[in-house]
């Protein structure tokens, strides 16, 4: 048995990950680990998935619902929505192999805001939840649970759960100790106390999560790394609107809205956010801080270089590469680097008391300022709204990023009304495309228009967007032109797209 | 000159409210005082509506930009709005005459929700603020203003103004001194302290606002009542949909959701509003709290019954018989009653921090239960977003309530997707109409279809409202069926009734 399980009532816990699994019986609710492909269990669920998909071979119905941090990875939500029988999942999810299953039916799928989920939880709307199943780095010899790559949901999932399977990896480096903040202040009760965080480097809670030893059924040990993607080579897009970004921030510095070490940055995941944090490494900004979600590679060498004093998050997200290097340095960023439960690194309250910096993806917006994160023509879903609707409404700055152009042009992520609204016009401050920034803030919708044309609409479809508008404006005369819409036109662009395959050729 | 004017170096300010807004020239931003109908000032908009119409009568342009707290009232926003000379105007209203000229493109009306003014306008990103124009009770002899019967944004604009103008209206009660709670946290700065109130009747600041005497150019004495409305007999509908929410209440005792005290209670103005407080009067609950915007008369009879130990909100919104009253005993609900800034009132911190209960009305909502609280046809603005989304997304529960029809009949609040989004699925748990009520909590989109039709649909519509979502789940499939729609026909039942004068006779 690993040294890494020290206290003594749970060494007669430790079996096979299918052992474990097969303690899971149909219909269970269970709470996973797992944050972005990070800390998430790495066999247990793969063991679960034979299980389910050997109940169905035998003709036996086998379902589960599932919770988790938010993505995980194949070897959790792939293997299991093979099965068919991931009956219910939530709050965020991006596998390719769950999303099919999201889409033809099979998988319900409750999107909710990240900061939603624990209160939901915890007021026990979903009623029991039957397992907890949680990627640990250890357990101390007073029984503790040390966390690995991610938070998540995890403290809330140990405490409910009416039965624990804990994974503890060895692969995840011994001195993360130390570096997670795990706060234990979040009861749905009367006369709850503040969140005492004013700035990201404030720790509030405890370096473990406790558990009731009784409730642990089961400890698997396992030595797997997480699944984390490779850094991708940062293209022209990612790095013009990171530029656009970069000047938006020199402008609020100068007028002296942000002050010089910038407001904590916020940002989602992947290429625009990596350009973002490599276009910080060259700019003037020092001592800047981070209140997200996950930590990239590029936060971790903002930190490295000394631009970034502290940033807080729930998970991790590197590189192989990087994630190496923090396998061999996590001791280096204690007090730099926080990870803390997602009730608090997503909580409204501490993200609108530190005028947060928020910078999100989205699928489309249209001309008034609505941005669409999750649908694809208004009925397939993508991944979810994930953290960004915590963050948007409630941050300093709400900024909304994508290219301007998908599928080779044929689709614009500006279009005339947003197939589906995950942010409404109340809450997007800026939107940024590779072609340049429309800063909506303080104007009337009919304002917006030529600035979210002009500035981010791809010139191919910008004289398309001005005569939707155009036709907009005239039929709605005498109706009321505060939102000018032509209600029989205003998905023209996506019927369009799936009759052809092409947003291109709309009609006049 | 009254006594209420204590401070001498306000004594040579005191003039007519011609010479008070002869001060205010062409351009001129201004934040006036106001939140629903109480706390504007009654004579300078007025005197200064005058001024601008004899300007445009010679010719010359005059044009200003106002700043509220949300409505105000005919003398307001009326008056200015009938000039024409109104040419922006934010953060919410409610003026028939404002809002022909909002929707004539006289207006430019910049909708957001009431928590965020303040970030704005502080961050400066509004630009210079010229003038506040602000009723007061009365003005001590330390030269601090006592506020009247609504607080708003009056904190602000005192602080950021270049030039102060003070109305004191000595209608309003000297008792009313000591019901305000004024904090003064709020600046824009890192590291910024929690809100410090964890309960509505927790006092965190002063009773009265600050001012740099230096700015105060003017004092009018005005002795003129809110404009108050008088109290609606309560209909059917609103009597149904009351019925369904204490229902809802009593489920969430049982099931341990709420405490027997409820969480405190945010509810919108009006009917519904008011027959849910009249319900309450006969529910089991007691030692229930109040954390909203406004007291309506219903939360004073609640106090007055001994059911509500507390009421926090930025403003009074009486019948005229409950404002003489309140101006008779103001003395009397000191501590039982607050009025607070609108940016706590509102705060998403302390909001999501008490669990608040928020049931907000709406214009329309969907079959997966997005809704829209602002825009009739999708392009009409009626009144505006107003607190509802600070409340929504924050709140322990979001609660969204309609009459289920309109115009006699002709328009469904139920509609197969909203022609304009202010709360997103992610935010929307609970829909409540006259026929019934639809919890959506935990539910995927498809899973919300019949829960919205078959509880809150008229039955006029659930079949026509079926055969949508039937069609809309065929030509979806394949395309992805998380939230299956037709666009070419999601709008069909609005451009009905834009072209017949009722959704009723749809295409099959």
């Amino acid at each position: 048995m690993s040294a890494r399980i020290a206290h003594p009532a749970f060494a007669s816990k430790v079996m096979s990950a299918e052992d474990a699994a097969a303690l899971i019986p149909p219909g269970a609710s269970i709470g996973f680990s797992g944050f972005t492909g990070s800390g998430y269990p790495k066999e247990i669920p793969g063991a679960l998935a034979k299980r389910i998909k050997a109940a169905h071979e035998r003709g036996e119905e086998f379902t589960i619902k599932a919770f988790t941090g938010a993505s995980t990875a194949p070897e959790l939500d792939g293997v299991l929505a093979d099965t068919g029988g991931m009956a219910f999942r939530t709050p965020y999810q991006s596998d390719p192999h769950l999303r099919a299953k999201i889409n033809d039916g099979t998988t319900n799928y409750c999107d909710i805001h990240l900061s939603h989920l624990q209160k939901l939880i915890n007021m026990g709307f979903f009623g029991k939840m039957d397992f907890a199943v949680i990627e640990a780095t250890a357990i101390t010899e007073h029984g503790e649970i040390i966390p690995s790559s991610s938070v998540g949901n995890n403290r809330t999932y140990l405490d409910i759960a009416e039965k624990v399977i804990i994974e503890v990896n060895s692969w995840q480096a011994d001195d993360l100790y130390g570096l997670h903040d795990i706060y234990y202040g979040m009861d749905i009760k009367p006369r709850r106390e503040p969140i005492p965080i004013s700035s990201p480097g404030d720790i509030i809670g405890r370096p473990t999560f406790k558990v009731d030893p009784s409730k642990v059924v089961a400890i698997v040990e396992t030595d797997d790394p997480d699944r984390n993607t490779p850094f991708k080579p940062l293209d022209d897009d990612s790095r013009a609107i990171a530029a656009h970004l970069l000047d938006f921030f020199d402008m609020e510095v100068k007028a002296g809205r942000m002050p010089p070490t910038l407001w904590p940055l916020q940002s989602g995941v992947g290429n625009i956010a990596n350009a973002v944090l490599a276009g910080l490494m060259d700019a003037p900004y020092e001592h800047m801080t981070s209140y997200t979600e996950v930590i990239q590679d590029g936060m971790v060498q903002l930190i490295d270089a000394g631009k970034i004093d502290v940033a807080s998050a729930t998970a991790f997200s590197l590189s192989p590469d990087m994630a190496h290097h923090m396998n061999d340095h996590a001791r280096d960023y204690h007090g730099k680097i926080i990870l803390r439960p997602q009730d608090v690194s997503n909580h409204p309250e501490v993200i609108r008391r530190q005028f947060v910096i928020a910078t999100n993806g989205m699928i489309e917006a249209d001309i008034y300022g609505n941005v669409n994160s999750t649908h694809i023509m208004g009925t397939k879903m993508m991944n979810g709204v994930g953290g960004s609707g915590d963050f948007a409404r409630n941050a300093g700055y709400s900024i909304f990023v994508s290219p301007s152009l998908a599928k080779g042009g044929d689709i614009s992520a500006i279009v005339p009304m947003v197939s589906h609204t995950d942010h409404t016009e109340h809450d997007v401050m800026v939107i940024i495309t590779e072609q340049g920034l429309a800063d909506l803030r303080g104007l009337a919708p009919r304002q917006r228009v030529n600035v979210v044309i002009d500035n981010c609409a791809h010139p191919d479809y910008r004289e398309a967007l001005h005569e939707y508008y155009d036709r907009a404006l005239k039929v709605s005369q005498g109706r009321g032109i505060h939102t000018p819409h032509d209600l029989g036109q205003a998905f023209s662009w996506h019927q369009r797209f799936l009759e052809t395959g092409s947003m291109k050729e709309f009609k006049a």
